[in-house]
């Protein structure tokens, strides 16, 4: 392998859903680069991530510092902090890769969100200069910290542009997930959806381990 | 088994997808009866499949005679027909249980509908003596009619009524597919939107069999 892996930021990677997709890029050889509002917490689940991944490179910053030492940038905050978040960052984050794995279902009264999908949200507030990807939006947080565990759940990536969608596939399988190019950013809207009908069938047959797989493509 | 079958009225019996569904079910000992606009048409149909099925119980006749011989009413109409084919027959649908499987997804424009689920709709016109359940809104009507051939796409089963989920699912299974109780009628917006995901998906991939597959229930 040649080729450069690009370093990846992880806002809200002190969260489990962040924790988990960094310890599997960390890894498969990533730069890693846990975002946080408080940088010591940042330093400190890098820390731990670092014994996890039996690596030493996975750093910790401020949300600003993780931001401009990356090339794509993960957002794993809860959906109540997607806008501020990124309003925070927005300058830093032009002409990178901004994923965002944003699903605002709430696992109390889980119903398919209404409106724009997050992503698009992302998308319109950023502008043309970052190139928005959804994905990660139902990946199972507590299956990620099982690293030698396939997951459940195949990964859909949406965005307008190809390219940065090809690039978020591979970062998927790097994790150890299938992943597939699934449209433009307003399908990001389904995938979110989605998560509400896990959850009903999880509790319909009293499983924890439900997910979506993609057939039939032959790939 | 000596458990009575319900009769099937399909609505739109006509159509690629009502055909195919209805197939499958006459073939497994349903009665079956394919509803149109002109019970001329209806009777064609109906010829049609007996002679393909190998059974002589499909039976066909115009929408309102077609709804008051079942019990189980089937709705696999245009999208645009969805509301005027339930409006003719509101009436004659009081105490059954309607199966909507209305996409509102334009395969040359495909993106997530908006608003509310067709389900949701449905049920908001016929009111609470009107069982609705949302399925089959995005099987390939292709494959429907290889009655061999088991489908690349599971079924997602959506209603506020529990009874009538659970007897879908039966006659999605009896129909040779795998479905799976998804929670209540607003799920089904997600369920339609699915449709434009795997458009998308076959789009991208170079296939015409994308489907989606749940995994991890354990059932």
């Amino acid at each position: 392998m040649t080729e450069t892996l690009p370093t990846i930021a992880i806002l809200g990677g002190t969260g489990k859903e962040g924790t988990g997709l960094g310890l599997r890029w960390a890894r498969a050889g990533y730069r890693v680069i846990i975002g946080s509002r408080a940088a010591e917490r940042a330093a400190q689940a890098a820390t731990e991530m670092n014994t996890l991944a039996g690596v030493t490179t996975v750093q910790g910053l401020e949300n600003s510092a993780a931001v401009q030492a990356a090339e794509v940038v993960v957002l794993t905050v809860p959906p109540d902090a997607q806008m501020a978040t990124l309003e925070s960052v927005q300058a830093l984050l032009r002409g990178k890769i901004l994923v965002d794995a944003t699903a605002r279902v709430d696992y109390r009264d889980p119903r398919p969100p209404e409106g724009q999908a997050s992503g698009r949200m992302a998308q319109t507030l950023l502008g043309p200069e970052v190139r928005v990807v959804a994905a990660f939006q139902n990946v199972p947080a507590h299956a990620l910290k099982q690293l030698e565990t396939e997951l459940a759940s195949d990964v859909l990536v949406c965005s307008d542009d190809a390219e940065a969608r090809t690039l978020v596939v591979g970062l998927a399988q790097a994790a150890g997930m299938r992943a597939y190019e699934a449209g433009g950013l307003d399908n990001g809207l389904v995938v979110e959806g989605l998560t509400a009908l896990i959850i009903a069938m999880n509790k319909r047959y009293k499983s924890k381990t439900g997910g979506i797989r993609i057939s039939g493509l032959g790939v």
